[in-house]
């Protein structure tokens, strides 16, 4: 199979590794927004083109794996690729997702086209999780926790703030609240009992650090309905103590089953992560494994993970995958 | 839809209640090879048929569960009802995977059915927790432990012994042995550093115990590979400790990712289950939705639910379930 990467950044590098560790995939490049000149890939052999030239290479790519934003990138990118390539996207606004799936499913359908929007892990394999319980279990209840893990939209709300140089921003789950589910409780949780933020601040010199806690605190939406620790710390601590980007999470569902619902079922789904765009980017490839075999067989449109058959994101026969995994 | 139960024992039961938890289902009946008169359902209004009137019911059955036991019953039920019904059973003896998929796939062709074998939990979700992740991060490594929960195979091996009236075995996975899993690990294991054997054993009036235990200790491919504890308890104990059904597990899958393989990544799902058959009944029920789904669009012999997409196990719409899971 011969993929390419649109979009260069932290997940586009991570496709790029998860290629060269599939034998079964080759990379025809990464496609850049940048002057390909000033752009260094991870691994040597990989080739860099503008992104404009990408329909030239139209033959050579099996499925074009879109590496964009969700926020100002994918709503128009995809729609537009998904015209000329079997693509896969990680498009994850949760509340936009039906109107973007409309968009891009219209788009596909042009030219027969197959598109996986929202592949990842959140969407993605933790919607999974709570489609194969919540299928299996009728009545129960499901919870998504996340963390503890780096969430880049807090970390860049926090650098806005006059004052602040640098700054990351853990969301850790509360261990209570977990505890409670994983107890076979169903309690319904403000988003302060369920979550608790952590927040790393280089300040600039001379900044008034109690202002800019205030400010982080009280922030709506991001901070101000969490309990939130503010630690300021120097660049180099910064540097050392807190470069990766590890995330991670749960998916608890708890069910009943029996004739007077006398039995608890507990089904939950894990995910730590060293990487978080480095997994995701893994996600994405094994789709585009699904797309590749599922437009051979004549699907067209648009597609996620939940329409896709387990056997096929795996390298593996189904003979191989009866014998070695069930 | 409506389904019907082959085979009434615990699996058959479950069944009957996740049909009677599930709007979208309709239970024409349970069929058992008892005399109908002799068996009493769990709830009142199901119909209980001889096993071999189950032919006069193919037009109103648009889904069989068949719910027999591995070692003898479905290596045969299955490829002889697969000719005349869309099914799905349970068959889990791991080995022998490949030559029954082979039968019940030749079965099934004859007239254009689909059997979808091997449901429930392992084989089943366990098996497709360890696809997912083993396709996600290619040269991982998947770890299976089981329990703490009850093994009916290895109580009924201990029954079998001489002055043994009453049993029932634990599987309790080795604490030490997660943790190094879940710390990123990859260790080889034997049986024994995997797995502990904790037994409780009603012994009959003036037998020799001590024989007992050394008996169950010593069993070759039960007990022997094994650390395993015997306590000597009451009947009246037994029935009021130890008379539930209890399982579960975790499948925890670790890989690396990175330009230095610098990243652990990690990957876990866990299963609690106060009654392991009434959930593994809850898993079949959803897969004979996807077998209704799945055969309407023409897809016959026979498939794992590794062949599944988890869309088709739920009683939701596509537009739904992205809207309320994606």
């Amino acid at each position: 199979m011969k993929i390419a990467v649109y979009g260069y950044g932290n997940l586009g590098r991570g496709v790029e590794l998860a290629a060269a560790a599939s034998d079964d995939v080759q990379l025809v490049g990464v496609f850049t927004r940048r002057a390909p000149e000033t752009v260094t890939p991870l691994l040597s052999g990989t080739k860099v083109f503008p992104a404009q030239e990408v329909f030239s290479h139209k033959d050579e790519i099996d499925v074009l794996i879109i590496c964009g934003g969700s926020a100002t990138d994918l709503p128009h990118m995809t729609p537009m690729l998904a015209e000329h390539f079997h693509v896969v996207d990680s498009f994850d606004t949760h509340a936009a997702i039906p109107e973007q799936f409309a968009r891009v499913d219209a788009a596909a359908k042009k030219e027969n086209h197959l598109a996986l929007m929202s592949a990842g892990w959140d969407p993605g394999l933790f919607s999974l999780a709570r489609l194969y319980a919540t299928a299996i279990l009728p009545g129960s209840k499901d919870y998504t926790f996340w963390g503890r893990g780096v969430s880049q939209g807090h970390s860049d709300a926090i650098r806005r703030i006059e004052g602040v140089k640098d700054a990351r921003q853990y969301t850790v789950p509360i261990e209570k609240a977990l505890e409670a589910v994983r107890s076979g409780e169903t309690p319904e949780f403000t988003p302060r009992e369920k979550h608790l933020r952590e927040c790393y601040v280089v300040a600039e010199e001379g900044a008034d650090t109690a202002r800019i806690e205030r400010e982080i605190k009280t922030m709506p939406n991001y901070f101000a309905e969490y309990d939130t620790q503010v630690h300021f710390i120097s660049q180099e601590e910064l540097n050392k103590n807190h470069s990766g980007i590890p995330h991670g999470g749960s998916v608890i569902c708890t069910g009943k089953t029996g004739k007077n619902a006398e039995h608890n079922q507990l089904v939950e789904f894990k995910l730590k992560l060293d990487s978080n765009p480095e997994f995701t980017a893994s996600v994405l490839l094994a789709c585009a494994r699904a797309v590749n075999r599922m437009q051979a067989r004549g699907r067209s449109g648009c597609i996620t993970m939940m329409d896709v058959a387990p056997a096929d994101l795996s390298p593996l026969s189904g003979e191989e995958l009866r014998r070695s995994l069930l």
